[in-house]
């Protein structure tokens, strides 16, 4: 069991590892830029499958879409990038909007953005395996093991720590950049060679008929489409506690890397769709091909680097869910160290990632795979949302960041500057609360409506959470010191089986804490034919009570007790409470010997009674009810002094 | 949870109910005899399946073989009735053989009834499904899922407790006796008024042409077929205790019912067969019927008496499996007594039945019919040896005991009786011998091989599990009384998180116990960003520390470790080795404050810190650390006095 964990998930590291557990932006592209540039490879072709019913009009339309969105992207670069630079270590959207528009602001982020990292999951990986059995459609029958088994081989990689996963998912990202690059490069080439008409090495299907007049509405529709492209875009202002120093640069540079790659494929796959009169494809018809497809083998038909163009970008689009579990577990982690999910989110695992968090994003998307069967086309209009609300919510607070700022003292540069900031983010704050606004209008319908019910129930259980918290330390408050007047030992009951060495060693001690000790054993707890002998007393005559009163001591007193429901700790209780009456200013303790299973099999031939015993009586006890644990080890060399566990670097 | 279980299994007993729990013949009889009169249905089947070759002919061989399987049935039931008298407790093959033969042969009872017991449950199940589905093709497909769900319900009924199973499935067993003696009244009065010619109300198929002439290796191999008719007899000896008082009259009751009832359905089923012209089909052809079918409509045709009668002996062959249930956990408790088992299977359960070994039972016969799909032909000639075994090792083990009674001095009347004892089980001794070598020999390539090897297995494992527990006694054997030398008390520890109300109490209780009580806290344990921040010193000073040197204790001191891995307990670990190894006089105790859980939810919004290390504690700390749990309730309520749990009855 260890062995296999340690297989999968490598040693256990140590808190002071965790600085060369940092990335750089080499690995941060891949780490948190999968989510974004997979964007690539639906934002365009959404776009352009709502602009379909224009016919071949509609490759003259695509840049009314695309260059808004070319402009979007560049205001939301601007602001992240002060963002970053503004919080340099965690810029979040929970963090933003929490101190500077309140709780409330940052919980509805906090929501949307946890909501969002789960749908990424769903929705990257079946996207993903959606292309791969188009491909290859064979596998078209096991599309929910497929996406399954992604989703745990991207866990187990995130399990192992944020840094390893970028290394290893450098390989397909970058091939993928690599190959696409190539194809727009040669694309762009021909185009200008040509004087703007390239002749396609296969060429694309014709495109169908107009069925529709543009109008103002059909181009919003498309652009709420296409603005899926830009989900991702945050995830390195919500990561940066995973860079190394200096944060601010490798943020940076990684941010700037995302959104040069996307812009530059959104532009370029926008443009050669035009030239090459490339469109969008039915996705429910067998003939269908992603624009994508249709562009790589226009530009350099189907040959060997076609299919590694393809793959890759199957790899990334697979993968792209690991951005969520990069960003997720961090978000959980400050959430819950504000005290708005369990603790045990804020807890670093054994790899030094945040364990609990990656495995309920993992449960979460799971269950999202199992009930939709992994077909991505009912998540996708729910998907976009959480990310445009993030988007405004993180604006917003930088706006109020600055107007905070402005009110302090200043000089007048660093005025000017400050002012520029605020234009800056406010602008994004503004576009992106529009692009919002359309998104959530132009599908609502869709199934919008899901996320926009889910989010104020998400926040519920945040303050409810909350709410126990704050609860839970009022009660534990103690500002008061130690009291120690008339303290009492307690009253110990030593349970006994029978005679032997464990009974003996446990009175031993027992006498060490109190005088006050007395021995318990039940009978009829196997059963009505298990009665109680009689050998006990008289061993515990001859073996305790005497050696007692021979060395000073009050003798132990043995009491039998009857197990009438073979419910060893009933009896236990009720003799307890009696002693608890008869002396209120004593506590009592119950010391339970019990043998520690180091081997498999000894947890098949023990009754378990010891620790049965121990549960019961803690829940049902009271606080005046302590209980004692006496550890015996069969194993002769285990009984000795122990050595504690030092792992191997 | 609980009132599911409730729910499902009643209210639990206790153990002075146990009296009122015990059954009489009228119970006994469904209970324990359902595996011996569904034998009925297979048995003669199976001789006349092996007869099959001599065509016609093979009618005027049944009495042949069906007159010395009757005369072996009233051997065996002389010699049980013996049995029963002599050891009206409990009077199974395991005890007869061991206490007479020894344990090895007691031991080789054991295995070969347990196997017996676990192929029973599937054998039977399974044979009363397949005779289902060829009632009603349509369920041919869910075999599996049919027979798992009846274990399902044996099981829980059995879990429920032995009267009850008993009542519940006496109307099946009534019905079923009361229908097929029914069809043997009539059909004899119809055969004896017809002079031996009777005509069938429905008309058997013609038999088929003989393709073998008779020989004594053909009879041999029907008798032994036919011998799986008897298995189920001991089943009354191996359950005595489930009897109530007095015990014998009441399993003399149960076994002459039993026999008698199986007895009188042999002779009529061969004697009709006979008259009628009935043999067996082959049962891999889609037309097959069964003998008792074939009979059923020779005699009343296709009514609805017909189908009263088909299905109240589909119930009977599919609780069959119940006698196992019956008497496995029995004989797996005694033999648990004796210490060839793990103790768990000698503890009554919450209904006064012996849980873990139904639920063993249960299991095992599960694995059977998924491994097998729920087909029995594979099973069947693994079955009848275990059952011969045991007969066998029973009466040589009778024997033994009049051998040794003869020795003694007694009157000559009460020596002739015992002599004729003797002489019954000694005849009983030698038949079922006889008959075990020839299922052996007849069965041995078909499947017996693997019940051969089987045994030897189960009886190794049986020695294995023995020695564990001598190794164990052995090893806490104490026969010298307490050495009160040179007590000291130990040095407690005190696992602090923050000050609070748990630290206070924690810290108040460990001064009763100990002047040498030092605080712990882990710094680290979240993570590297969890950092000591020395505010816990400054309150500890002046809430403890202040405070016990007011009141003349030694100041307890406070010791901040730092847990590099997150592993709470190793540093603790650490500091408990430095602290003996420094007071070689003393011991070690840890005491950790816990948070009782008493709300699911609570489960989910802590991080079980005071579990895992009380666990990690008592596992890697050796016998001279101990750990003391000292319980925390977060609701008012809970921290009274607590009130014992009281059954309703």
């Amino acid at each position: 069991m260890i062995s296999l964990r340690k297989l999968l998930l490598g040693r256990r590291l140590a808190n002071r590892e965790s600085g060369e557990r940092k990335m750089g932006a080499f690995e941060g592209i891949p780490a948190m830029g999968l989510d974004g540039l997979g964007s690539s490879a639906y934002g365009p072709e959404a776009a352009l499958t709502v602009l379909a019913v224009l016919g071949a009009a509609s490759l003259s339309y695509i840049s009314w879409v695309m260059v808004p969105i070319l402009v979007l992207l560049a205001i939301l670069f601007a602001s992240y990038w002060q963002t970053i630079r503004a919080y340099p270590s965690n810029g979040g959207a929970y963090t933003v909007a929490r101190e500077n528009l309140g709780t409330n602001a940052g919980l509805l982020a906090a929501a949307a953005l946890m909501i969002d990292y789960v749908l990424n999951v769903a929705v990257g990986i079946s996207a993903g395996v959606g292309a791969l059995v188009s491909a290859v459609p064979a596998l078209h029958e096991h599309i929910l093991p497929i996406c399954l088994g992604i989703l745990a081989f991207v866990t187990v990689m995130n399990l192992r720590g944020t840094l390893d996963a970028g290394r290893v998912f450098a390989v397909p990202t970058y091939l993928f950049v690599a190959s696409f690059g190539a194809i727009l490069a040669i694309g762009l080439f021909r185009a200008v060679m040509s004087g703007g008409h390239p002749q396609p090495v296969i060429p694309p299907p014709p495109l169908p008929q107009a069925s529709q007049a543009v109008g103002l509405w059909l181009l919003l529709r498309a652009f709420a489409s296409g603005c899926t492209a830009m989900t991702g875009v945050e995830a390195v202002s919500n990561g940066m506690s995973a860079f190394k120093e200096p944060t601010v640069r490798h943020g940076h540079r990684t941010l700037t890397g995302i959104v040069v790659i996307l812009a530059t494929l959104l532009a370029g796959i926008a443009y050669l769709a035009h030239v090459y009169g490339i469109g969008a494809m039915d996705q429910t018809q067998p003939t269908y091909r992603s624009v994508l497809s249709q562009l790589a083998s226009a530009v350099v038909g189907q040959g060997i680097f076609y299919y590694v163009a393809i793959a890759s970008l199957l790899a990334v689009l697979a993968l792209s869910a690991n951005t969520s579990f990069v960003d997720f577990p961090r978000l959980c982690r400050m959430v819950a160290a504000d005290g708005f999910l369990p603790k045990p989110f804020a807890v670093a695992g054994q790899r030094l990632v945040f364990s609990i968090g990656i495995a309920y994003l993992a449960v979460a998307a799971g269950l999202l795979l199992v009930v939709f069967g992994g077909i991505t086309e009912h998540l996708i209009p729910l998907f976009a949302i959480g990310a445009f609300l993030t988007f405004t919510l993180s604006q917003g607070g930088m706006v109020v960041h600055w107007l905070r700022q402005l009110r302090e003292p200043m000089d007048a540069a660093h005025r000017r500057q400050t002012r520029l900031h605020l234009l800056v983010n406010a602008l994004g704050a503004v576009t992106t609360g529009v692009a919002l606004v359309v998104i959530i209008l132009a599908k609502f319908t869709e199934g919008a409506w899901i996320t926009v019910l889910v989010i104020p129930a998400v926040i519920a259980l945040l303050r409810a959470i909350r709410g126990y918290y704050l609860r839970l330390e009022l009660t534990v408050h103690d500002p008061t010191p130690l009291s120690l007047e008339g303290l009492s030992s307690p009253i110990v009951l030593v349970a006994i089986d029978e005679w032997n060495h464990l009974a003996d060693r446990a009175i031993t001690f027992a006498l060490t804490l109190s005088p006050h000790v007395i021995g318990i054993h039940l009978a009829e707890l196997a059963g009505p034919d298990e009665t109680y002998n009689g050998k006990l007393q008289q061993r515990w005559e001859r073996n305790v009570a005497v050696p007692a009163r021979a060395g000073g001591f009050t003798p132990p007193e043995l009491v039998i007790l009857e197990a009438q429901y073979r419910a060893i700790h009933e009896p236990v209780l009720q003799l307890a409470r009696d002693l608890e009456l008869r002396h209120p200013e004593k506590t009592v303790a119950v010391l339970v010997p019990e043998l520690v299973k180091q081997r498999w099999y000894q947890r098949l031939l023990h009754t378990h009674r010891a620790r049965r015993l121990r549960q019961a009586l803690l829940k049902h006890g009271g606080t005046r009810l302590t209980v004692i644990s006496f550890p015996w080890y069969l194993h002769a060399e285990d009984r000795q002094l122990p050595v504690v566990p030092q792992e191997a670097t």
